[in-house]
């Protein structure tokens, strides 16, 4: 390896950026509509950058707690890496909303005339979004690396990325769900308005919350997984391959992935009576494909053999599978999502009853391939039982990892256009565009949630991978040759970190009913208060809720925050590295089971409740879809605030174990020594 | 250790039985009231037998199928001890039931004049139950080890407890809450008439089920569990102390546990005006301090010093207290039900989800007490990292596994009562009997419903504290060192050993929907064909109720059931004895998760519902209450179907394991070894 090889990443992450820049511009070109979307769209927009500005105000106390801790007791190297990953998670959330919240107003301009322009700026903010994610992980990254040439320090870095990314995800989740609660409770059920009518109060507030929740929310999560499993596979590649060849297969990969992802954005083109989700696929399967022959020919380059090119491979079709299964158990198309509605006849206990088994059931072919492909990932690396390959084949499994995220650019893409198209429909319809506008955007959003499922799938399933592979990491990082289940404190340690994501899970749900409750007062206050609200005469305090949903967000998500940083260190302190490594081990494989249950459920309820909106079981109003209502309204928190945490959950709670790793080989395992 | 010791257990478990034996006839010599009564005691009894004969019959073919088996690949003993095990689980199952299904009326009659003697009666027949358990237990495993001397063999002893206990808990639990929704929704929703009413189709099915479900399903999972905990103390302590000590301290502290059991039980006597639940509680404790004293005496004259007892003392209280933190998070006198009701105001969603969190939440803290009890347990019995003592260790843990059991008896008996009273109460409600006899068994039912909730937690603590001390026999079997979590196969064995307590918990609860929606056709059905049936001048079928839910009880307990036995066997054989390890140890840290979250979840909407219905938020028929409803119902199959099971599957999943673990010894990993 020469300098030569490192320098890729850094260019590679560059010229995401410039792409990222010149989408933006071509964006922000076009026309904005009418003065009455504009005032709409910049409630919206200033609603979410209020939001994002007080949420980085609050994570700076954070940031520089920790900080302070990691130069303290770990190093100063990695305690400034650690900040650099933060902002940088920061910078791509601020580029992505910038643009997400400008470009909704646009695509429902473009609506006005064509759905295809609509689809174009629509998937040009999210693919601003996409490209600013990659670009910054791997600029990030390959710099630092370029820098410090050494792995374990910046893993700070991704222990930056990791913690912006809970506070993102869990914090989005909460606001966008109050928000979107208050709306639907008080606005439509109580008040009988239609969706996104401009006299509720919580109106914008709930479009803020798409945008927080979806864009921001994933955005985060997504970079995190990415730059984790760049991070993974550059720890153990560069402990495996003394002379480098380890490093430059991941940077170089990882490099080629953003063009391939730029491609795969250029490619999405759709005419005006094409499916858009096929123009979207296409895309994908393109940026896929140009990932898998090239790690082909680089593995032969690099490696003289395909081994790398299987594992990177196998990733990657993992991926793209688990998103095909989670439409699969998610979509009205398929006989789940019908049951669920069926059952709905007979109420919503039975709603609600089907929806869980639906869920529960849904974990098992996604835990059986991310399995497969652990396997043979491991293997086709020359892993064995020996300690001395365990390690050639921990690599394979990040290089799955990194196989599954090398796209990312384009996922985030696909996955971030749904809420600008969300966003554009409830444009049209508070500025009372004529019908066909809605039409068109309603087609875009109905795409956008499909997309949306898959690419939650997919945040699960890469989340799964990159957690196991800097769980590898770690255990390098303490030097464990091996964690031992017979060993009472691996156990001890699998059944706590077990638990952990329930009451993860347990606090995100009660955060989100106390926001909630905030929130219907205060829309049930505006109604009752402002007189000529509901005839239109007068205008709601939009910003009220705005601020509601903020203040309760930022509030929520600092108690579930603190608890993924403090209970691993913790748990190393007490219990010894082994101990973690097992609650780790414990917490991934119980975190990602209770996410795939969660986000399918969720997802299963909400189509079933559409599926009878469409006529089915007696159509809307009906005793069917009173039930339905209810499994949705369930649902709401579990898919997109419980579920989605956990994959930020399980990865910074490794993250957080192999950053402080070196304090555990010191002074791990307090409590356990007063026994012996 | 001589041969006199070993007496003593088949000699206590016959003590056991003869009290048993005692008991049952005093409760048959007393009066079982009307000719009405009566009748209505016989409808039950005898739809309750049918099932238990319909079931064996079924089990019949399971048993001769793996008696084959195990004789041609394991050995011929092995399948003997298997059939004898199963065997003296259905007896204990038979015998309980017989007697519980003929105490009710008498409960009902004592009911007319005293509660005093409605409760010994009742108590009575839980007793019998117990003690049936345990006498059967320790009979069965003390004579066979008598003879054999083999503790490796009798795990199919265990096996044949097992797999008995999975279909009586799965079938009984299916039977149970087919029975109740029918005759809810039919009954009392739509035809409005009220709980336990003769003019119900679906009443005795109903009646049937709590008995089916409550007294043979509990009965046979702490069957499982009492045997199980006795096995795992056998086979690590047999390996352990070659000259005896082990084995001779756990036959003899089971023996005492039996002996404690029945010193409490002559302990549960009220009077007129005492709360009933504190004689119960009075006798659990008296049995409980009787164990920990005596096993103090054992340790010290059999070891000569105070380890076991410290082990067996951690089980003891572990098991209290999780029975407690049961209570704590399900009954209405706390804040968790209380804050469910409350969020009932708001509607069925916000019910559920509440209900949800706060089954989420009670996880952690039974989880931490199961770790306190393995690392407590551990570490005293001298057990460190170095692999040569980390047996002590694990003989430690199956110690407290045996602490917590000790007094099944008493517990068995606890439980059982609870189904006997509701029983009463339905008997007194369908002979019209004055109102005062329906308040005293409504009190002891509500009792009953209290110490249900803490059996059901106890049962959970003690499953994974037997699973995983038999996880730590099955280490031995297969002559693992150790169970590397660093290994693809192990890791991938936790992987898919996590997932699969979510697809059985998706089967238990899609075969009660399935069951459900039978009996709710019958039930419409008999409304609208017999003439009169309304008005009381016609009978109802009960049998045929009785029918459907036994034919489809049997029928969707087969595949839970067989998948049970199939994935440990297959993980074995494909992915070899580490990856199986990996397997069990998911599927337990999965599968206590699952039922400790499902079980509270359940029991909390339970009691959110019955504390509305006292006046709350609006009392009964209020928004509130009907969004209660909606909670209690989706919690049925939790907490008596899906979740109990749990307890099961794991304890089966891993008894399984142990008693092939010679033939993944020899043939295991034949996938794994493909790739190398």
């Amino acid at each position: 390896m020469n300098d030569f090889t490192l320098i890729f990443a850094p260019v590679a992450g560059i010229i995401g950026l410039i792409f990222a820049a010149l989408l933006a511009k071509k964006i922000l070109k076009s026309d904005s509509g009418t003065d009455r979307m504009k005032e709409i769209s910049n409630y919206i927009h200033e609603g979410a950058m209020a939001f994002l500005t007080r949420e980085y105000r609050t994570l700076a106390v954070f940031i520089a707690v920790v900080f302070l801790v990691l130069g303290l007791f770990i190093s100063w190297t990695t305690a400034i890496c650690f900040v650099i990953g933060a902002v940088f998670s920061i910078l791509a959330g601020y580029f992505g909303m910038q643009v997400a919240t400008k470009a909704n107003c646009r695509t429902a301009n473009a609506a006005r005339t064509s759905q295809n322009k609509a689809l174009e700026i629509a998937f040009s903010s999210g693919a601003v979004m996409g490209m600013s994610v990659v670009g910054l992980g791997l600029l990030g990254v390959g710099l630092l690396y370029y820098i410090i040439r050494d792995a374990n320090i910046i893993t700070g870095f991704g222990l930056g990325a990791s913690s912006i990314a809970l506070f993102a995800r869990v914090g989005g989740g909460i606001y966008t769900k109050a928000a979107d609660v208050g709306a639907d409770l008080v606005g439509k059920v109580e008040a009988g308005i239609p969706e996104d009518d401009p006299r509720n109060p919580a109106v914008i507030a709930d479009n803020v919350g798409d945008n927080v929740g979806d864009v921001a929310g994933m955005g985060a999560d997504l970079f995190e997984s990415y730059v984790g499993s760049i991070i993974s596979t550059l720890t153990l590649g560069a402990v495996l391959y003394k002379t480098g060849e380890g490093v430059a297969f991941s940077l170089t990969l990882a490099s080629i992935g953003i063009i391939a992802s730029i491609i795969g954005s250029l490619m999405v083109k759709g005419n005006e009576r094409s499916n858009p989700q096929k123009a979207l696929m296409n895309g994908t399967y393109i940026s896929g494909l140009i990932v898998i022959i090239s790690s082909g020919i680089l593995s032969k380059m690099i490696f003289n053999n395909l081994n790398a090119f299987y594992a990177v491979t196998a990733g990657i079709l993992v991926g793209i599978v688990i998103g095909q299964l989670t439409e699969m158990y998610t979509s009205a198309d398929y006989k789940y999502v019908k049951r669920i509605a069926q059952q709905s006849e007979t109420g919503p206990a039975t709603t609600i009853i089907s929806g869980f088994s639906v869920g529960m059931y849904s974990t098992v072919l996604p835990i059986f391939f991310i399995a497969v492909a652990v396997l043979i990932s491991f293997f086709v690396m020359g892993g064995t039982a020996n300690a001395s390959d365990v390690l050639s084949g921990l690599f394979g499994i990040s290089l799955a990892a990194l196989g599954m995220l090398s796209t990312t650019g384009m996922t985030v893409a696909v996955d971030a256009y749904g809420p600008v198209a969300d966003n554009a429909g409830g444009i049209a319809e508070m500025a009372e565009l004529p019908h066909e506008v809605r039409k068109i955007t309603d087609t875009l959003d109905s795409v956008g949630n499909t997309t949306a499922a898959i690419g939650k799938g997919f945040a699960i399933g890469s989340a799964a991978l990159t957690a196991l592979a800097l769980f590898a990491s770690y255990s390098q990082a303490v030097g464990l040759k091996s964690i031992d289940l017979l060993s009472p404190v691996t156990l001890i340690g699998v059944l706590l970190g077990g638990a952990v994501p329930y009451l993860f899970a347990a606090l995100a749900m009660d955060a989100v009913g106390k926001a909630a409750n905030h929130m219907i007062e205060e829309v049930r206050r505006q109604f009752k208060e402002i007189p000529g609200l509901m005839e239109g005469k007068a205008k709601p305090e939009y910003g009220k809720c705005v601020d509601i949903s903020t203040a309760a967000a930022l509030k929520e998500m600092v108690l579930p925050g603190v608890l993924a940083v403090v209970v691993p260190i913790a748990a190393g302190l007490l219990l010894g590295p082994e101990a973690l490594g097992g609650l780790i081990a414990g917490a991934v494989v119980s975190g990602v089971l209770v996410a795939i249950f969660m986000a399918n459920s969720g997802g299963a309820w909400d189509n079933a409740k559409k599926y009878i909106e469409t006529g089915e079981h007696g159509g809307k109003g009906s005793f069917a879809h009173k039930a339905a209502v209810v499994g949705d309204t369930v649902g709401d928190p579990f898919k997109d605030t419980a579920g989605p945490a956990m994959n930020i959950l399980i990865k910074l709670m490794t993250i957080v174990s192999l950053v402080f790793a070196p304090l555990f080989v010191k002074f791990g395992g307090v409590l356990i020594s007063l026994f012996k």
